[in-house]
């Protein structure tokens, strides 16, 4: 049986897409102002890969789109790469909120990417 | 003399950009379900330039980048164009709400747009 | 047996997404221009939809992102819905124009979707 | 005296922005594979900026925004910046690439970031 989000899980989505999607455009330059490690290309090419998609996810929740649950769905995947990727980094305050936002916006929007009835 | 915004200023302003995006991206659905002249070219045009200006200038001050300044200024704009095609809508709560995330849109990021000492 | 989509299959598809994207946005004004049924919400924000995810999955592919089979998944569905709505208005130069840039982005985002060896 | 951009000149300006969107997109990639200067964090900002801001004012043409002189204008500065910022690399095809079309940019967004007859 699939349910369907209820409104309040969608406002939680969108506030969960948009926090992650400027934490992680703020990463980016946290890691390549450290540099090293930090700065290396496929890490920064995961944190830009997630603010897009979450920018992209929130705006076709906040515009109602039919299709969102799919848009979410890519959103947690690349939610759930960005984290791993961030929680590698354990002892910067920066990359732990980056990761913890990460956390967050992929267990709601998996929530969204549920299948609902049509 | 010019004045340096503030950290505060600009957190501000990020959050002020941010809502406004969102109830511009949310404005553009509910003019079209209403119809009529909610629903007329430029209207609709002046609200997707609003919330695309916006979602950018946000995005460059959450970067930290040097000419946020001046996408602050076309973002001033473009809010204060859009406050006003919604202000000729009086009695309708979305327009209104609209229009109020437009005008502090305006304010704050005429404050960014400024001339500041490099 | 899966086969990894070519350097040229990927320039193609971004180029297809490109022009979709493109297209999109000039539609969204053409319908809100003719009005009727052109202008129906749920018309604009199918084509709103399809522009958006159009240029998050040509972003991407540029960027080489591990994960772009399955934005252009999702760029496919968008783009699938957005040509069969455009059809319904069968004697309009630029709904036909619009579909048919929809439905090359379909086919080029499927040859993308199709999971890859790691 | 004031002249109008004609719709060739605004064509070729949308051709111009989307490739440097593009070109950019990819020398953040480029320059963060090679490290050492090329990724220095100023220089990945300065080019993350040019490729938003690049979008931005295409899609702003591409609706025939009232507006699009302006963000033509903040367009041709982020260009400016990125061109200068990219020909310190002199030896590297790429980076090369990216200046040209940076140059390109520049030099169409200020054609039409020239006040027009409103």
């Amino acid at each position: 049986m699939h349910r369907q989000a209820t409104s309040g899980q969608i406002q939680d989505c969108i506030k969960n897409c948009q926090h992650c999607h400027q934490i992680c455009v703020e990463t980016v330059q946290h890691c390549l102002t450290k540099g090293g490690p930090h700065a290396e290309a496929n890490h920064i090419k995961t944190l830009l890969d997630c603010a897009e998609i979450c920018e992209t996810s929130a705006n076709f929740m906040v515009r109602g789109s039919n299709i969102h649950s799919q848009t979410c769905s890519v959103c947690a995947e690349a939610c759930e790469r960005c984290a791993t990727d961030c929680e590698r980094f354990g002892d910067d305050a920066q990359m732990k909120a980056c990761a913890e936002s990460c956390r967050r916006c992929v267990e709601s929007c998996r929530q969204m990417a549920t299948p609902q009835a049509a």
